[in-house]
């Protein structure tokens, strides 16, 4: 299924993915083992742009997310952090090493911890994003947009996992090379800021590529059909890119919400299978939602039961509130109590909160069937600015 | 990377894989989105034989690995429980779903969580260990060579990630595939044992097959060249099957030690880059030995420093102690200090613990450059019984 749901990405994608590969293939700058095959794994995703790669981006495999304190209030030292994270940000998602694999000395400790070396680019993104305490600590001014979330009912938030001045998130479809990327973002940013709390994903939840099947999340279920697809512009524009608004060094760029929930896996899979379909809305097997018969069919609100997922986060319950996800499953261990520590790290890019996360988890919280299987356990919001053009930095226009 | 190991070895595991594959597919049971098209990500690796798999077959690039703890002393419940832990792995491992689909009735729970429907099978190998706990609530006799590790200098083990009654050891090209198997043995196993740690791994960091580039660990190493090749019928009965020394239910099986080591990437990022080099013994680039130009030059003992990893674990310094290696990375998050939890899984298999990791541990613990970087905070030792036949289940010539 990853290699399948790899090769309809590719294709879908064309415009995006394919113009950047071939640009970089032809400047020999992807370091693969068989150089003269196409391989999916190795394709580049374009640094630079409009927009922050890794939002509109055909959803990759593997994520590792990770949330920064800064332990500064200098700007000078954000900004020559931000500086060497782009720089560094560039390289790695063009599969070269920092550094260009010349170390004045042996001496010093390599510029790269080297751990990607040999391996292909694997469409890795990184995309940044500011939280509500950068602007307080840094003393600039945060967008009006940029709020803390509200409670929300049976919210029992981790402040562990919790929050944060910055964020990164890596994308890729190999785990090591978007670990060891956050791993040197984070070696850089030493003395900066220092990693707050980090989330490895294993499988992606979501597809902003509308040809491909949705994949299953922790439930069984295919959760997130109708997603944003990464190619529709005019839904980009209204849903996910901020505009005109502003403030200047936002446009182009998104809100992002990540919530960390965790799934209560031993309940679900005593439940029937009636009641995990009522929950949904959807049919387990296929995913077609009730009254349909395929995945894609369309949703006829009166044939869900009132509580159900996909009835109440549905745009059209909700005044055409739309939000692109990007959301992965995790597992990461078990809770000392018997049970796994797994669940959904949901990841949402909107152009406003107000109209896209918020709204919707206000619907869920109050009647969604789901919640009795579920809890939110972690949070955070961020302002991810406009994307980099060469020789910028991440938010350059902000700072500089 | 991933793509282009797995290629190789498939080619290199022509003889175990290669077969299997062919018979099931032949037998109409992979559920591929593209039965035509050979897809490597779905090759069935048999699950009966004359040894389990996952021991010797190639390392599978994503690993769940689970231990468990027994909540009964009823021997009927725990051979009820592994019956129907065999049945559901022979299935898993067929990319087949657990009750094949059919539920009796949609007001009971299904047979089969369901998050790998649709998915292949992704070369899912399952392996079946006993503590030596295991033996003593069931009131069995204990194997002579299976014993609570010793204590080593500097380990610092974390009971809640040590010890277990049993383990099961998911590998997988698809970790969505490998954490369905274990959830639905832990399900399965409901009221009979429940789940005491586990352990997602991200990256491969051994190969059994030995014309494959060894992947690189956490620290940037290329570390376990010279593991034994998973094709060399020779050195798995001298050093890796339990032979006529028995007990009779262990022939064909083995012993696998499993290690959670953390590693202090922080610290090894500040490293220079000689300091790293000597530590392992090795060059970092291209891991060849000191003295050697190339990684699978052959190590020789003195032209490395006195203390170097490569050196001191060498079977040449061990009077010819040899393992099995099949170790993955992990990040599991980060540990609140603002530091990544990260490191290397070690699973290590071996004919006789006394003879394979503890004499290797011995004396990497006393004088290994390694331990300043490095911490064991997890430990377990289980007796993986030989391979399961058609009819027979997980144990039964000890259990029934």
């Amino acid at each position: 299924m990853p290699d399948l749901s790899r090769r309809r990405l590719l294709t879908g994608a064309g415009l995006a993915v394919g113009a950047g590969a071939a640009a970089v293939a032809g400047a020999g700058l992807v370091r693969q083992p068989e150089p003269a095959r196409p391989d999916p794994a190795g394709v580049v995703v374009p640094f630079y742009g409009p927009h922050q790669a890794g939002i509109a981006t055909p959803v990759q495999d593997r994520l590792h997310f990770a949330a920064f304190d800064l332990s500064t209030d200098s700007r000078e030292e954000v900004v020559a952090m931000l500086k060497a994270w782009t720089a560094a940000a560039a390289r790695m998602t063009a599969a070269q090493e920092i550094g260009g694999g010349a170390t004045g000395t042996e001496l010093a400790p390599p510029d790269d911890t080297g751990e990607a070396i040999g391996l292909p680019a694997s469409r890795l993104t990184l995309t940044v994003g500011f939280g509500p305490s950068f602007f307080d600590k840094l003393k600039l001014p945060r967008p009006d947009l940029l709020k803390e979330l509200p409670h929300f009912p049976a919210d029992k938030l981790d402040p562990a996992r919790s929050g944060g001045d910055l964020c990164v998130q890596a994308c890729a479809d190999d785990p090591q090379v978007a670990v060891h990327a956050v791993r040197n973002l984070v070696r850089i940013g030493f003395g900066t800021a220092s990693i707050r709390w980090s989330q490895l994903g294993f499988g992606k939840t979501s597809s902003t590529t509308p040809d491909a099947q949705t994949p299953r999340n922790l439930m069984g279920f295919k959760d997130g059909t109708n997603n944003i697809a990464g190619t529709d512009g005019r839904k980009l524009d209204e849903h996910v890119w901020v505009g005109a608004e502003g403030p200047e060094w936002m446009r182009g760029g998104s809100y992002l919400v990540a919530r960390r929930i965790r799934m209560h896996v031993e309940t679900w899979d005593r439940s029937s299978l009636k009641e995990q379909e009522d929950v949904f809305g959807r049919t387990k097997r296929e995913g077609a939602p009730y009254g349909g018969a395929r995945e894609h069919d369309p949703v006829v609100l009166d044939k869900m039961p009132v509580d159900a997922h996909v009835r109440l986060a549905n745009p059209a319950a909700l005044s055409g509130v739309t939000i692109l996800r990007r959301g992965y499953s995790f597992t990461d261990g078990s809770d000392g109590l018997g049970r796994l520590d797994a669940g959904l790290f949901f990841l949402a890019y909107q152009r406003d909160p107000e109209k896209g996360f918020i709204p919707i988890q206000r619907a869920l919280a109050a009647k969604d069937a789901l919640n009795e299987y579920i809890q939110h356990v972690g949070s955070g919001i961020f302002a991810c600015p406009g994307g980099v053009r060469p020789g910028s930095f991440w938010g350059e226009t902000l700072l500089a």
